[in-house]
């Protein structure tokens, strides 16, 4: 058994039998007949398996009548054309070998559907099933097309840094981060508020990033065009199927752009991600479809087929006010979209992604850039059937006076913004930039409904296993 | 002037010349003549300027006096042969607008070289400079090429968690995360210790990552290979050149694969990243080799031109007593080997990349596969000149009996370590991993010598700005 092993994959895609082939991979279910057995073997490089015939007499048959669920073995033999119908080759045994026993009993993993909830508390084996492997590996090649969509338009990967001192970044709760032991963080506590951190690693308070866009934009206004795809955090103690304090996010900067060009580069990111995984991971895409939810091939269709709608803020709230509906949060020009709102506009009124843009500034972030009518800044969002906002994005403001007044307004600390400003103070350059919510791309291309399903390790309110 | 832009490096590729062009920038330099000017144009889309020819009489000629280095220009013109050496093309402007200026007296980065030192407090700007534009580009490159190689491989990407609850990774010191304030931290100090951390938001102590093996060993067992590629952080107060709080890693996991897989793996990553480095990133590459390091594609070239050198611990201890040198640390059987045995072996001794293998068991991780032998692992360290170790790996123990029993050896708390054990209860198999650090790739691309400047915003020790 000295030959090189193949992945399952690589032996169901291949051209033709082969007479010597060598896989691994764990058993999924085991058949028995007078003479014979035949194994199903996964080695997680796709989602099918491969046939295995073992038949009696040849090594290590003796072995397939203790082959449960989750044993992991290595098979020496032919690969032939299948007989069986739904795979084209399956492998003739020659020789059997036990890498590693699965104790039926114990093993969690048994043939029967378990539960997502029961599946979370055993995310270390879920990878193991049909549905959890494809989501991984879905989820990998989406990372994939993000990265293969930027360098094919000569955006620059960055990593902006994770830990900051800036407690400024202006999207909700944030964590701290010590390298002070609770005892030293206990009389730390004491110090008076301009001391606060002086003894810890870094000599002052340290907090984990929520956002890469405001160390990205300096990067963006000397290389052009970056992303930073990287993970993100929250605090937020909110317990919902769609908040993790621990997720990922592409977030793509762009120099010499405006607004427009920002929805045409979200609306070209996330039709290449849905059409990666439609096209490219057909297969793995066709477990949700089959088994998730059996809209999603239209759904998605549909996402595809035309361009996004483009609604001005002012717009949708004529919609929305127009609307035949009783909405839990009252519509009113100068608030903002509640979730509710957002979701009529795409999934009742216009049945397809739409882009809302030009909000009221009262209830944007600092640093959107202000348009002409003093009232709006030209932020965007876009919201996807199904799952809301998937994308929220702006133009920057460039013009430092305009930035610094709004800093200022909003009550925030302008000296803590000398580097930031630096930017707009030193050849200063119209520029745009979004963050996509990687997870919920996830979510949008499975139909999964629940953000602790479509990650390996999902890090939630009072949830840090493994 | 509605037409599109044209990055500087699309213009400089352009196959000929165009009538009309648009491109925007920063100015690098300028020089005045009777009757025009040229200005020395780059947008971060590569390290070259674009030439500008502005004459008098066109559209903005006279803002051209005030433009400094630093201001951002938008030119449209005509993209023509340039008679000038050095460029094939050059653009006679028709119109010029500024988009910012940038105060001469006050903006940091005029023409004269400054040192690194100074450069890293204004982190913000420099990626303006050629050097370290060069290089966020080269590691924009690298982070593709990683991404490129595991996917040509059947590797999938997966996310490890950031945020992890087990000070138990056995790597150094880590970072503590909270969502309590100072005050609430202080109350939670004295509560006894097995209350510890459950007012907090996970309900116990959390950490940030040191490594995202023991997470991806599951992974592997279930979808093959698979690799992380994400930040990793140590709170070690080591203030070298070397050292950053965080920084990040490459972290492959191979399940049906022995330590030679795992050896090869290694070192065909790490060719391939030196490949893209000198090859599709030949002009940035060159400015490290011009003005870095003249040596640098000497040395690159001996690290691609022969395999490796693989050498049993026991070997490079003999080499160590044997050699006529003087070492701070005294070598001996048994001893982990310091910084310069290892400079000494790759650099002096051999002169080329080595990989050591089989080191002493006490000396290294519990996860460590245990060799017949009774007293060494299947560990493996790739070291190369300039840097030393620049990997680091291993065989990872499959055997259920043995893993634990080396837990309890190193007197770690078996009962953490539930999860990950079930890989080795249920199906276990053969696997490897290893770690590159990718900041050390960079420093070995550049010959850049701190670890500071290979990222765009460094954190170390004390260091948290921007």
């Amino acid at each position: 058994m000295s030959i090189r092993r193949t992945t399952v994959k690589a032996a169901l895609e291949s051209a033709g039998a082969c007479p010597e082939i060598r896989v691994m991979g764990w058993v999924r279910t085991r058949r028995d007949a007078k003479g014979f057995s035949f194994l199903e073997i996964n080695d997680g490089s796709c989602l099918s398996n491969l046939q295995v015939l073992v038949e009696e007499g040849i090594a290590g048959a003796d072995l397939v009548k203790d082959l449960g669920t989750g044993a992991a073995v290595d098979v020496a033999g032919a690969l032939v054309a299948s007989p069986g119908k739904g795979q084209r080759f399956e492998v003739k045994a020659t020789a059997l070998t036990l890498l590693g026993g699965a104790d039926t009993e114990a093993y969690p993993l048994q043939k029967k559907r378990h539960s997502d909830e029961f599946l979370r508390t055993i995310a270390h084996l879920r990878p193991r099933t049909n549905k959890y492997g494809a989501m991984l590996r879905l989820r990998a090649a989406l990372g994939q097309a993000v990265h293969a969509f930027f360098a094919e338009r000569g955006f620059y990967w960055v990593h902006t840094p994770i830990i900051t001192g800036s407690d400024c970044e202006g999207a909700g709760e944030m964590f701290r981060v010590t390298a002070l032991s609770a005892a030293e963080a206990a009389a730390e506590a004491v110090l008076p508020p301009a001391e606060r951190g002086s003894r810890d690693f870094f000599g002052k308070d340290a907090y984990l990033t929520v956002s890469g866009q405001l160390t990205a934009e300096p990067l963006a206004c000397a290389l052009g065009r970056v992303y930073a795809f990287g993970p993100t955090f929250r605090a937020e103690h909110s317990d919902t199927s769609r908040h993790a304090a621990e997720f990922w996010m592409v977030e793509p900067e762009m120099a010499f752009a405006d607004l427009e060009d920002n929805m045409e580069l979200g609306e070209g990111l996330l039709k290449h991600m849905v059409r990666v995984a439609m096209e490219d991971c057909a297969e793995d895409f066709g477990l949700f479809a089959k088994y998730v939810d059996p809209k999603l091939p239209e759904t998605l269709a549909t996402l595809l087929d035309a361009p996004f709608v483009r609604l001005p803020y002012a717009e949708a709230v004529k919609i929305l006010l127009a609307a035949k509906k009783t909405f839990e949060y009252p519509v009113a020009d100068g608030r903002d979209l509640q979730s509710e709102h957002e979701r009529y506009l795409t999934e009742e009124h216009f049945k397809r992604p739409v882009v809302v843009y030009d909000y009221p500034k009262d209830i944007k972030a600092f640093y959107m850039r202000q348009n002409d009518d003093g009232r709006t800044v030209a932020a965007m969002d876009v919201l996807v059937p199904g799952i809301g906002e998937i994308i929220g994005g702006s133009a920057r403001e460039e013009r430092l006076d305009r930035l610094s007044a709004r800093i200022r307004e909003q009550g925030l600390p302008l000296e803590a913004y000398g580097w930031y400003l630096d930017t707009r103070r030193f050849g200063t350059v119209p520029h745009v930039g979004f963050g996509l919510g990687f997870e919920r791309v996830l979510m949008l291309v499975t139909g999964i409904g629940n953000i602790r399903d479509v990650m390996a390790f999902p890090r939630t309110w009072r949830h840090l296993e493994f």
